[in-house]
């Protein structure tokens, strides 16, 4: 059953820890769940944790491993000689042995390679040459393979041949003597078939496959696309080489909401807080830039309307106004053209149509806003022929600024890039700009 | 096979509805995986979309109503006659039923329930007690139980007789008297098991469940923390009352995502482009609204600094670059927060050590930052002292703007609110006024 972290529990092995009291903590582990072990193990240091996993047979030490996210894993198994990985790398599946010896020093991974089990060790190097990021680099290579002219009782026999090393499975993949993807069987169909049916007679052909070079944002979505738990991978000759499950895509579409969430809040590269500093300021600072640019064109901009400034100094308080309403009016609008770009409706309303709506909310927006501003400012600096100009720039920033967010992710999106991009300092950039040029010209134009 | 969408079949497809050639459509469908021509369908409107679901098998038309996103099915079966979508729902899994029924008027959906068959129908009206978010909401009634004191044989008969309406399904869980959860059996142990061998003899106590009540968000956690590819659901007694599947979690990780962007880009109501213009105006007026408030303090802030901005009219020229820089560095810090908050590293670094690093980021990157602009605005507008006091006030704004980034997320989610709140305008209006604030105490010091 579920296992709860309480504070005295941490507190009565931190204490074990300290004292080094191996029964206890031995005894303690016993019955938990591997996964709560690795839950347990972020509340100390990597040291501790070693002493820990050492206690623990091998097969739980290297779920735990397998558990641990990558950047985590990376700098606590530096702590490992060869001989010890070998010995856990020897317990996993194949694709999750290649991703840990994708993250290892070359001469490390060659190391444990040289001492893996003969089977996996042929799986795990026709693995190594694919990338992180396509459906060879996600797939694992156990899987039950079967003929379409075996019966039910071959089949079975061939599970459990394959059972101690395929550790869960829900379909056997059926192949011609070339290795060519025929088609499957559920395990569901083979208990409740009589034993001397023929595997052909039983077999669903209408099975979905991916190919070895398919990127894993597109995997995932077909495997979301058509609800399957698990999708067979095939070589461009179509030979079935191997599988990749659903709890691997789960962790591609928590990574991909991760990367976009990144991209829209300016960070350009892969960072996490825990990284080096200097790795932080890098991934920050290409935005940051664009932000400056924008403030020092601004800066330009005012310049030339220096005489009114200095007759009218009350001008450039309503500054930060107009640009804190344009950036974040853009901001919403292109995020919500980009979630309608990633999900689009069942009824596709056309560019012509968006555009119309898009135009509608801004026009209600801008209308409640620049009222309510008018109101306020009449309050606050009394009779003022700058609250009307104020208002009338706020309701055109807003409109502007509308626009821009839509029509931005959709070029963005229509010339492949990431739509997303749109939705972060970028467009806010662009929106500060276009405020202060409407707001400036307003001005002329009506003082 | 996967199913490619050509401009020359979509060409050939909307002339084949025009025409309303039902050969055509039912004979280019027939092969078609449901889930493709959903896809298909949202090329087209409501009416045409009706027409070509009526010529398909009911068991496809439900598979492609049930992968419909749940605004456009509302819409959509908005065109059925209730006697229709009895008929539909009949072939849905108890989950999929009850959700759809949520979504209808509640006088289509008693018409929907009093005309489906007995056992759907108890188990329909046994989930629409629980909220949408929640596992009860999620989960669903199909699945095989099966008793400690049964063998193999007498299990495989009881999956023979539930084959028909539980479609997916890889465990059976076993129960006791009063149906309480003993445990599971795995579909591949089944298989490899000798038939007159006891269920108690291969019984896998070591079974995660989760109760009724907990949030959707947390089933997701345990589903992909534990790596499961379907969860059994008790009640408050501890009996089996559900089972909810992977494909509903990914969705809800899905959903959350979307939930978490929307909140950081300042969309207060679930809201998408393709909702009314008045719903799409609501959701966006409160966010707007606090950065209104925020530009409003800003100017009657700056009203004070009237004398110095009427003697050095060059003083309002920078605070677009102050303030966008501060909105940047808030949003980017507070974003990695919120991140690293979502998953916690291996070794927690604590909040010291956390600030500490914050901190040193801040002022590499303030330094670099002020750098720049000093050398640019030397370039620009000549030996001036505000230069000097830009580039300092600039500087002091990144490190102050990363330390409230930093701090607003931990507040928040020490207090149970979701930390991705900070990370939208929030922090943004909080920045803007903290950059002024900061450039005019700046002004106030040295000039």
């Amino acid at each position: 059953m579920e296992f709860e972290l309480s504070k005295d529990f941490l507190e009565r092995f931190q204490q074990a820890l300290n004292e080094r009291d191996s029964d206890f903590i031995r005894t303690v582990l016993e019955e938990v769940n591997p996964a709560d072990i690795t839950a347990l193990l972020y509340e100390f240091n990597g040291e501790e944790s070693k002493y820990v996993l050492d206690l623990l047979p091998v097969a739980v030490q290297s779920k735990i491993i397998n558990d641990l996210d990558s950047d985590t894993r990376r700098s606590f198994l530096a702590n490992y000689a060869a001989t010890e990985l070998t010995e856990i790398v020897n317990q996993l599946d194949s694709d999750d042995a290649a991703d840990i010896l994708n993250e290892l020093p070359i001469k490390t991974s060659e190391e444990i390679i040289a001492g893996l089990e003969a089977d996996l060790r042929s799986q795990v190097i026709d693995l190594l040459r694919y990338d992180e990021n396509v459906a060879g680099g996600l797939m694992a290579k156990e899987l039950i393979k079967a003929r379409a002219d075996w019966n039910v009782v071959q089949c079975v026999e061939e599970i459990r041949k394959q059972a101690e090393s395929v550790t869960k499975f829900y379909t056997v993949y059926v192949v011609d003597d070339a290795d060519k993807l025929l088609g499957k069987v559920s395990l569901q169909k083979l208990i409740l078939t009589e034993p001397r049916t023929l595997v052909k007679d039983i077999l669903d052909e209408d099975v979905v496959s991916v190919e070895t070079y398919l990127e894993d944002r597109d995997v995932a979505e077909i495997m979301s696309k058509y609800d399957l738990e698990s999708v067979p991978v095939v070589n461009v000759q179509g030979q079935l080489v191997g599988r990749i499950t659903i709890d691997d895509v789960v962790d591609v579409i928590t990574e991909q909401a991760e990367e976009d969430r990144q991209l829209m809040t300016g960070i350009s590269e892969d960072v996490e807080e825990d990284d080096s500093v200097w790795r932080n300021t890098r991934a920050r600072l290409p935005w940051l830039l664009i932000g400056i640019l924008g403030g020092l064109i601004s800066a330009r901009f005012m310049g030339f309307f220096e005489a009114e400034l200095a007759q009218v100094t009350a001008i450039a308080f309503f500054v930060p106004l107009i640009q804190a309403t344009g950036g974040n009016v853009g901001i919403q609008t292109s995020s919500l053209v980009v979630q309608s770009l990633v999900n689009p409706g069942f009824v596709d309303e056309g560019l012509w149509k968006r555009l119309v709506k898009v135009f509608s909310v801004a026009l209600l927006n801008g209308f409640f806003l620049g009222l309510i501003v008018l109101g306020v400012n009449r309050l606050v600096f009394g009779n003022n022929p700058l609250n009307l100009v104020v208002s009338l720039a706020l309701f055109f920033v807003v409109v502007f600024a509308s626009f821009v967010g839509t029509i931005t992710p959709i070029i963005l999106n229509r010339f492949g890039f990431n739509p997303a991009l749109a939705a972060g300092p970028f467009i806010t950039t662009t929106n500060d700009l276009l405020g202060l040029g409407v707001y400036f010209l307003t001005i002329h134009l009506l003082m």
